[in-house]
């Protein structure tokens, strides 16, 4: 199995990264990997730690329309170019946590996600360079409240709340090629989103190499490579599920807003 | 004249906080202001520090057609409610550092604009408290690639390049009513946009509170209130000024990419 990369908090409130082992306990790092953490002799046991997010992004940068049928059932062409869009940092939660249904949205819906973890600072990098600038990957949530961001235009709002990006479990680092990327929506068996990450319209490296001659990428940032077709809405009370094969499964429960729907 | 907070780097490479004295040297503060930053003995001369922007935001919210001349002038209707837009934090630059004409646009615009900081993590805010959330007031300009900016639809690669974000150069903490902003092309004595600031459609208060109800705003972070009537292009060669009444004047040169314009 590949190594898988956490972060964790422990239950005396320190934020670490650590290796997760087969036994769900963590093995502490000294650093984020990515900038040469190495493994200590502490031990967090499965009692001792809550799984954060995996990294904790200056920036999370989306694509949108990167998947020709997802664009089609969007109405819209697929771009000459990638698509660029944020979404704020404080919108990240970690697997298993609420998304909450915000009281201002009647649409809010699942994106499932692949999501790549950059290493290095990164500005004005080649494609063929961009390969290497890319650390590791995880799964993502884009979640979207639909109508705010059709009234909006800008996807800012609809895409900005808090907790509309589950990101997690863990990081690895390698993908295979081809690997698949499904949403499911609660105890269904057949997948809302089914499709292989190789029939993306810009690879990754393209993409970053593309972003990378617009915004310097810092070590740990992330980038959310667009959803596929199936895009549909959540009721509070769903769960919702992403798996990308030789990662894992990104599950996150939809709450009420303690203010109300 | 008001207190000016500034953030350096000393002649050692280390980042302050600090307070701008009338003779120009800095004196160094322990922590960030907003964070209950107290004032200590260490005193750098002028010629020991580089000015920064004066805070390092998590995030950068900013608002659309803020003023109804601006909306016109860009064909458009004043929304009915704020129209948000991230910029990424690496776009920001200090007063006086280059803007970089990117190769990629043939249309670089500036945006003079009142900027808050918000001093308090903030969430779920009434319009009646978000006063008491905004620590102080800077200026920003936000530069934004025209072409690109209509090409893409989002706002995100026309606004997002790094240096279109130039910052400062100080905080205050008060903003007198109906100060007037106000931006300058070179030697021109005639403004290019000039406008009292409470002709903001959505006020300050109003903008912290709205944003507040979709993501949480931590100490630090930046807002921009949005640009009046007057947006127009620069060249490179071009310095750009914007002047706020009772703050000061954001200067910056306009320079080619290395990589050719």
């Amino acid at each position: 199995m590949a190594q898988r990369y956490v972060r964790v908090s422990s239950s005396q409130g320190q934020t670490f990264y650590g290796l997760l082992q087969l036994n769900r306990s963590v093995q502490v790092l000294d650093a984020p990997p990515w900038l040469g953490g190495k493994g200590t002799e502490l031990i967090l046991e499965v009692e001792d730690y809550t799984l954060l997010a995996p990294c904790a992004p200056s920036k999370i940068v989306a694509v949108g329309k990167n998947y020709a049928a997802h664009a089609a059932e969007m109405g819209t062409p697929v771009p000459d170019e990638p698509l660029l869009f944020l979404k704020p940092p404080t919108a990240i939660i970690a697997a298993g946590r609420p998304i909450i249904y915000p009281p201002q949205s009647q649409q809010v819906e699942y994106e499932g996600e692949l999501a790549l973890v950059i290493g290095d600072r990164t500005s004005q990098c080649s494609p063929e360079q961009a390969q290497s600038r890319i650390w590791g990957y995880t799964i993502a949530n884009d979640v979207t409240a639909r109508d705010l961001q059709r009234k909006d235009g800008q996807w800012t709002r609809g895409k900005g709340f808090d907790t509309f990006c589950p990101l997690g479990p863990w990081i690895v680092r390698e993908l295979s090629a081809g690997a698949r990327l499904q949403t499911f929506v609660n105890q269904e068996t057949t997948p809302r989103q089914s499709v292989s990450t190789e029939q993306m319209v810009f690879a990754p490296h393209v993409l970053v190499s593309y972003i990378s001659q617009i915004m310097t990428l810092l070590p740990g940032d992330v980038i959310l490579t667009g959803t596929p077709e199936g895009v549909g809405p959540l009721e509070v009370g769903d769960r919702v599920r992403v798996e990308i094969e030789g990662i894992g499964e990104l599950e996150n429960p939809l709450q009420a807003s303690p203010r109300g729907v």
